[in-house]
């Protein structure tokens, strides 16, 4: 039941990724041996989702602890690392929870630091592939046998450590034999959609089709999408939720029909810190996004562009929110505030 | 205030057309000297928009007739003609305007038939120009200063005979000092917003940025869009509207936050014989438009696609639609209505 691939993984001192900017036609691998070209990998999007960029930032700070002699070098690391992209709140919280490690164990040396470090990079990338089965079978609940689910952008084993998130509930629903079809939204301007996710959809044999962004809109009007299950890249503490750009779109017509609509995260991506989404910086990416695909040009050359990266769907729009501790149901801010407590949902 | 290009024309007996599917970064033409390179025209996209396949197609009716030496033949021709494409009125109405004038005239015999359809096809373009002007200086009136407008697809110069529909009225308000900002829509899978109307946009020198689809829905929430204005198809008796795939997501959209959307066509792309958008017949395309662009693959070999190339916008969440007799309000049906009875609005 497992993927064919490996898109991350450490080898030999280095962070081997599996380069997501040319797949599906070309599948290479990217190695980062420093901290500098793991913050590059993410950044051009050679990795991304939003669990993929905490665990590749992990490996970034320990390989950042081996290249800088002094403390501040690598606080230094830690930081340029942080931004490397806005959004995803994952990427801080796998720093933060890497710097909170050498804080304890820095005392013991740069060897012992090292060591923990890397083990706990390794945990780190464990940890989300157990998270995200455990988030498949949980989400797998709410999907109905011979269910036509409509998603978005990439949420599967690319997009995580392994497995995925609201793909991996998708995969486990599946793999229960449910009898689904799946609608694939290409996702302008990146295409993750069309890359990444027709392919993991290909690979795993799962019956669907790929349509325009666009093309969602009637499907849902028309009652043949009985469910939309998408990721997520950072979740305010009232339940409003950053995600890759054409999600709210989306949240727009499930509501206005009647259809549900539910965004898969681990716990990880949920900030506890900010009350609701307007607090999310949302990433402005470069004009060539919109105006090339693969390098071939669509636009006039000059054309100005407004290309950002995500949109925040606020909680009104959201039916659940699907994590390894449980689907998280209205009222949002009080069930995420029982969450943040330790108390079961 | 003309177009620096003319998209549509015909020279020494040859149907001459500006290259759509190229643009722009290739300004070529493309000569059709016979009613099939017409319909290929049509259907492959080299001219696209309602109004200008209507011009094409009657200038296609009068090569059928040149070349035909049997009436059997000729209406044959035109019956092919006509099946070019499926969704947009405009192509029938110019055929059914063509034959007829042949009617009319053919007893005159072929060479006085020749010269009458030749005229009547001159006619259609002229008279589509000179409508667009008209109708952009009635919606002109529904354009505030300062407006931030955004638009769907490409409804100019390229999607009629010459001036454009929508996009008419975006210059027609530009040029009458108004401060207005356009954000054009990408429009996938063919990009006529960035290839097209963002092409046309600088040639006129408006200030504009390019968007991918899924952006304009937060652009609208947010309150950074005034009205939309796009084009149609076919309007249907109930007002109805189906227009390029993504129309029906924005009207939602505008309908949830209270933004003015507006339909700008010409009277004969109105059908007065479909009571409803049910009636219309949404053409599907195929898969590579999708799955390649520009001949580049963003989607793995093998994934199954599905693409309509419109869908319907419901009156309900249509404000206006603005034609050279005066802009449609609610009630659409009645107000149609009035306009078939040659009622003023």
């Amino acid at each position: 039941m497992d993927e064919s691939f490996v898109a991350l993984q450490f080898k030999e001192e280095k962070l081997v990724l599996l380069d997501q900017r040319i797949l599906p036609t070309h599948v290479e691998y990217v190695q980062c041996a420093t901290f500098e070209e793991v913050e590059f990998a993410i950044r051009d999007m050679i990795v991304r989702g939003a669990p993929a960029i905490g665990a590749a930032a992990a490996y970034g700070v320990y390989l950042a602890l081996k290249q800088c002699s002094g403390e501040t070098d690598f606080y230094q690391a830690c930081t340029f690392l942080g931004q490397a992209r806005p959004t995803a709140v994952n990427l801080m919280w796998a720093i933060e929870r890497m710097l909170s490690v050498y804080e304890q164990c820095k005392i013991g040396g740069r060897p012992h630091a090292l060591r923990r470090l890397l083990s706990e990079a390794h945990a780190i990338r464990e940890e989300d592939i157990r998270t995200n089965k455990t988030i498949s079978r949980i989400g797998n609940r709410i999907v109905p046998d011979r269910a036509t689910i409509l998603t978005h952008c990439n949420t599967g084993a690319l997009a995580t450590a392994g497995w995925g998130t609201a793909l991996g509930v998708i995969k486990q629903a599946f793999y229960d034999n449910k009898q689904i079809f799946v609608y694939a939204d290409e996702t302008r301007p990146r295409f993750q959609g069309a890359r990444l996710t027709a392919w993991e959809l290909m690979e795993a044999k799962i019956p669907s089709k790929l349509i325009v962004d666009s093309a969602a809109a009637t499907l849902i009007r028309d009652g043949k999408i009985d469910l939309v299950i998408l990721g997520g890249d950072r979740v305010a503490a009232n339940g409003d939720v950053a995600n890759k750009l054409g999600t709210f779109a989306l949240s727009v017509i499930c509501k206005a029909y009647g259809i549900p609509f539910y965004s898969v995260v681990p716990v990880s991506t949920i900030d506890f810190a900010i009350p609701d989404g307007s607090a999310i910086l949302i990433e402005e990416r470069e004009a060539t996004e919109v105006t090339h695909v693969q390098g071939v040009q669509v636009a006039p050359t000059g054309t100005q562009v407004y290309n950002p990266a995500f949109d925040v769907t606020p909680h009104q729009n959201i039916t659940g929110i699907i994590t390894e501790r449980g689907i998280i149901y209205p009222p949002f801010k009080e069930n995420i505030e029982r969450l943040r407590r330790g108390e079961s949902l």
